[in-house]
């Protein structure tokens, strides 16, 4: 069966835990289609409703992978909890399948190097990467924050006093702290983006994005 | 010894796991002082060059944790791996010390609950929100995706050919998809903000601002 | 379903070890309508015939809970034995639901504290209590002792030389000895309570009521 | 070392859990002179600033016992917690020594009849017996109680209408509900007796003294 | 039911290991009715041809021991292997059930003695008795060797050259040796008595009975 | 070092366990020198002061053997207790040592036919060999019991009425049931040999010795 | 039923581990009929297609063992995997039914000295066996190695400069290094055997025969 | 430190077991220099005597393996025993620091492979390689038997009758048989290769090389 990576709104997902689990029930909420298998029974009756399809199934054996279709899916997440062999020994599988999008999950970084090494895509750190996000909440000034690449990050943070009342056109924090205002939620309201002609009142959160520190800075103005 | 939240720079953090010793880490590359403390000796001794300090303590262990002056911390995180009992048992002792400000991670929901009865001030679910947002990358066409509030989201995808070779101020993408361009990076640079005048090439990366599903709708443009 | 605590003749016994199947036994042979619940069936299946009704069940699971109708009692005793973990889940489930009249069986002094941090209305240490009691027991001349509240106890003792053959009203006990005789018990007889004209006998068994050190001094007389 | 109940104010207590240690500290606190053995350090060594002496050994090995004297005591409480094989060892050992007063902890009913039959002198079932009575305290009407021995027992409760107001000895309560007020708690005040001119009021507490079952019925009354 | 200890010839057989099942088969063979109890399926499946009936059962369960007809029975032999707990619950109900004659196997001495102190009629220490009675057969010279009772054994040994070509009565060897030649073997004949006119022969094997020591310094002679 | 089997008093005793140790404890009593040795220190410890001296090793460890010198001894018990591997492992060093005179304890038959097959001189089977000399007792009449070898056995019993009073020469007790009175005890006095003029009297015990039937059937009598 | 060897196509494998299951697999490969046994259900599962026969049985049972046919095989091999015990208990089985050709894997030399004392014809090990010859081929320069005997060994190798292009029977490798050309493999072709007239060429694989040590220096010419 | 693989005459060996040791022996004797590694002391002791370098090291951690210098081998050996895990780990270390050469035991197939996908350069599979060759020698026909490659073996043999007492070169086996008599082994001598004139007697043991099932069906002939 050609597989058209395209088109196909199929993903698997093998290892229900809390990642796969979240990850699923996600995936399913914005139309795609989720085979979603873990070898621990509880686990897959738990989710029998909410996904489209699930199975009990030893991913570490090839025969049980084949059987469930695991080669004609273009897209698969290996979100094996804890245990870091059955984690290889199934992205191993993936790969020579010829599956041509693994997503795996990995314990620590290496870990995720040997899911590389394997052939893994896409590996995914969770507990690494929200330890280094919830580092710069930890201050209570930022409320939110993303490091989109190596050094340029957004942060959402109330606005300082420096910018309220006057356009945000006008206040040339472009140049006075390195950033741009890029969304705006006004007081009761949604998020919304900010234009240069937007007029920060006292209590409205912004996004604002730039580099690393210069968000960091501009997050301790009161 | 009075706490003065606003200007300590001081965090206790319980648990060098994976989560905990990321987000020291990255605290301490943030001039943050951090105090880690973890009950297995190898973890510590792994993190004694990199934080500030480190202590080997059993922390739901009242008399330790007094001894380590938990209770004259205004930040504690407690990043404790998978032991629920020990979580909520140190939650529970910084809980009745005062600490001002208190993270927790937990394990899944009905965890998170219950930190939130005890007393715990904020809790994060690293696995649960990874997998989440892992969901949002597996078509491919999103880079990076972020959901900053319900219903508004963050999204990092390639500049789609509609608003090629154009200021984006005549696009009209607000009106016609109903997001905003916030952050462009130009192939071989890195990450700036975008204005009305920007105009994005061909292979360009931009950030878009905009309602849950409008971002994911403009990211499936080609 | 209105929940009218006080008719309801009904009480949800979770777990049926030693605390709480002696409990729910007693409450039976008074009249109240039982229902037990362990994870064990072999425990179950020991109380099928003694309780108005038993079931096995896991109580650490939301769906659990309400399919056996623990929303609907406004009495639950959690007297889970030796697992802090289950008891606390059970707990702040029971809580969320809102039970309104929680009692809860504690290990220790911090799972005690825990359990009411969550908001159980009631705690119980069994063992811790039980230690303080028989303390008072070990001279041998105090036959029972019950502390009633902080500073005031009862103390059931063999009568002293020199009250028997008067009347109590004449022998000055509460001015000498700050204590009151309450309950008298002749040989071969039950006991009954005591007055002014009550002429204890040698052999008589008698309850006093006074402070803790007064009760304890009492029962030091021969 | 001949040994004298009437005037040894030592105790030996054999195993320093919740039931154990709560036991010695209530005796140190009334003057006994206490030397707590327990097999594992950690816990001898919580208890080593609390109690007389502290030692740690294993008193299932009878050279050990006889090392700390234990045949030279008269009094001993075997609280061994949750071991069986340790808690009948121990005790065999004790009866063998001939130490004439041997409290022992039970955990069922059986392992209280061993106990009987190696030849304890008195037996103590925790969880049992405090399952028993906090079965009596669920209603909310009753504060505490107490069964003395078979069908005579202590209620602690609110002083019902039909007590109000007036003296005790015109109520006529022994009469009507078979049972006598024996102790009083004005609010904010502490428990003292009752006498025949006590005149309850609104929102006193009382504690009577009858049969078990008028004691639970009294207390039911408004 | 009446239990005539005398004429019964049915015996309760508890615990089918090496001990329990050797006894029960030996007692079928000289024509006894055994009941075999196990709690371990396969031991009793094992079992199930050769004794006159067998159970699986949870002799530690009061209510299981009932079912089997323990109470009825006039002999029972508590041969449970290794479990020190299981053997004394089982002994103590048995004891309470009023059995007349309970054979208990101990592990060691202190086990031995519990299980007197509890009620048991005979214990049994088979591996101490074993290497008590293989100490005396080391040196090569002594073929079987008993102790009846304390200082007076039975020893199987070789006719010494002494004894050799004369009859025994006048050999002399109970004033020289303070033992008496109870029973030969004849070369290729089977054992029989010996009297005072039997002539011992060289390679003849013979049963002395006597004082320990004498019995075992008479072996060494050759 | 030449090995002289007979006049060498020194043997070597693996595994302190219940059967090795009361072997040991046995040896040394009648004059034997005793190596004891235990993989465990504990053991180990317990013998110090009775053995001749004791040693802590690993006895599956060809190395270890040699270093307690394993192969200059003449005679060597392998009492190890239940680990079957360690039995013939360290059987098997021991044979390939060449020491000449090996005993070995089995658990069970195969476990014995095995330690044959490997070399071992002699095979012990303590719980089975008890098992089976108990299931004689059982009946009450018969007091002790040996199975010298396949039928012929010894028996002690009290003396039946109808030998009392009489010469045992006069008696016909062995036509009549062909056995052989060989000792006798008379009350409160200890064994001795018996003649054919020894008058046995009301209460004396005998011991008899005949065909194991025969045995058997004599101590049936009253 | 007779065994008679020589024609007997019949071969019981027990244990289906990765060497049990590989020889199984050949030797089906080859005609052979096999019967492979293993305690484990899902290793005899997934051989159930493959082998002639498969079986679960615990062959440490006698009588299961016997249920299987085993006495009637002419040829076994007990392949049990890391189990001593299991290994050892089935090959004494097997050695007394009389099977007259028994192989078995051990895991070290000791167990294999254990089985041969037992009684097994031929003992195999794999990993020590293994080990050794890939000892050779670490260099690069050899590419097989197999000792046939104690100095006498078969190396595969490329052709070194010095016999390329000539005739082997004029090359004098013999007389020069020791050894001889047995077989060669043309670039693109099969192995074939060599003769004196064969021409090496550059890139030919040879495997030469001779003396460990000659072998392994030939190895190393360029 | 420039690595030259060709004169490098180190190795580093991790994992003691039976195969690493053996292999580590092997190139001891054969001159090469040996670091064995091992996470087990007890292992590494054993190997202190025996081998160039010993050193107790965890190699899944990075750290560990770089202060052993495993970043300056040529030739790395990855003989962990039973661990997947710890297998993978070390040999994605040693990939990533550079080995030219790294040798890796597999426990099975899926193991080799994932093995050869992180970039081992050799994967030996000894249990299944050894069931394979053992296959061969069960017959009793064949004394040894080696694979060289897919379809071509060596096997050894005694010669049979057909080409005893003539010249090798006469006899035709080549073309009758498809296998070529490579070494002969004269009974007390040993093996040396074979020529056209070599004339096997009876009781000679030959080396036949050919396709496998030539050399199969040639070790058939009597």
């Amino acid at each position: 069966m050609p597989r058209s990576t395209t088109n196909d709104r199929r993903v698997l997902v093998i290892g229900l835990g809390r990642f796969g689990g979240s990850l699923s029930e996600e995936l399913v909420a914005h139309g795609w289609e989720v085979l979603g298998v873990d070898s621990n029974p509880r686990r897959v009756q738990s989710y029998a409703d909410t996904l489209t399809h699930t199975v009990v199934a030893d991913t570490t054996d090839d025969e049980a992978l084949r059987q469930i279709g695991a080669h004609e899916f273009s897209r698969a997440v290996v979100a094996i909890g804890s245990h870091l062999e059955e984690s290889i020994l199934t992205t191993s599988l993936l790969v020579d399948m010829g599956v041509p999008n693994i997503w795996a999950k990995a314990i620590n970084r290496r870990h995720g190097r040997i899911l590389q090494q394997i052939g893994a895509h896409h590996v995914v750190l969770p507990e690494h990467d929200m330890g280094e996000r919830v580092a710069h909440l930890l201050s209570g000034r930022m409320l939110d924050y993303v490091e989109i690449e190596e050094n340029f990050a957004l942060g959402t943070t109330r606005a300082p006093k420096e910018i309220l009342g006057r356009k945000l056109g006008e206040t040339g924090v472009r140049s006075a702290h390195g950033i741009t205002v890029v969304s705006i939620k006004r007081h009761g309201e949604s998020f919304t983006y900010a234009t240069a002609d937007t007029v920060p009142q006292k209590g409205d959160i912004i996004i604002v994005a730039g580099k690393t520190n210069d968000v960091e800075r501009f997050a301790e103005l009161k």
